[in-house]
């Protein structure tokens, strides 16, 4: 885990890491939330809808941002203000995900900075477009 | 599971529902998401920042605007185009959460709506505010 501080974060900087999604992580997020939506769990509603797959939870996919703050950018101390995401593309089990994000704007009076996040599947498609506002625990 | 299409909403409706944050459910979303930050998982790290219990993932808390859209409003035809979540409160475990949702705008070129949402602790204090942009699968 890193545990960088608002001085060691500089524009520019960038943290990446990858994912596997499963179905394991998907009963997981239903098991979560609760949110029996067919579109991520009934295979046969998914298709006539026009999906090969069952999609992903957007928010499954957009907790990972989570993870970006918390244990990559800036770790430790991250404490995050805002999150804003936009779903570009559907996410399907089986999917590698690579989550990725660069730092754009750092603000010293607040000691805050935003993040710039995209998240990538294994074909390079970004599926998620997405920032956060974070702040520091010290 | 509502199933609401896009011509039964309108401006002003509403759903609510309620969620208790168990430790159970922080367990999982670290399963889920791999995020180790001591502020969600060491008491004494947390207390050292001041704070008395573990502080709920935010992203967590925000995986219930799943369960709104795909569940309550519009329910089953959902399709979620944007999130956004500004994390204005602390969560901890042991909080009963009250999620609500209201419709704040249609637009009938795009056939997508905006959805505020609000999210409230036990004592009536609001923990996150957001809004989601929301289409439909037919």
């Amino acid at each position: 885990m890193n545990e960088y501080l608002y001085d060691d974060i500089y524009v520019g900087q960038e943290e990446t890491f990858n994912v596997k999604i499963t179905q394991k992580l998907m009963d997981n997020f239903f098991k979560l939330t609760g949110d029996c939506n067919p579109l991520h769990r009934d295979l046969d509603y998914a298709k006539s809808v026009g999906f090969d797959k069952n999609v992903v939870y957007g928010m499954l996919t957009a907790s990972f941002l989570s993870t970006l703050a918390g244990v990559y950018l800036p770790g430790k101390y991250s404490l995050i203000h805002t999150i804003e995401t936009d779903f570009v593309k559907p996410v399907f089990v089986g999917d590698t995900l690579t989550v990725k994000g660069i730092v754009k704007e750092k603000n010293d009076d607040f000691k805050v900075f935003w993040l710039k996040v995209d998240v990538f599947n294994q074909n390079g498609q970004k599926v998620v477009r997405g920032k956060m506002r974070i702040g520091f625990m010290c």
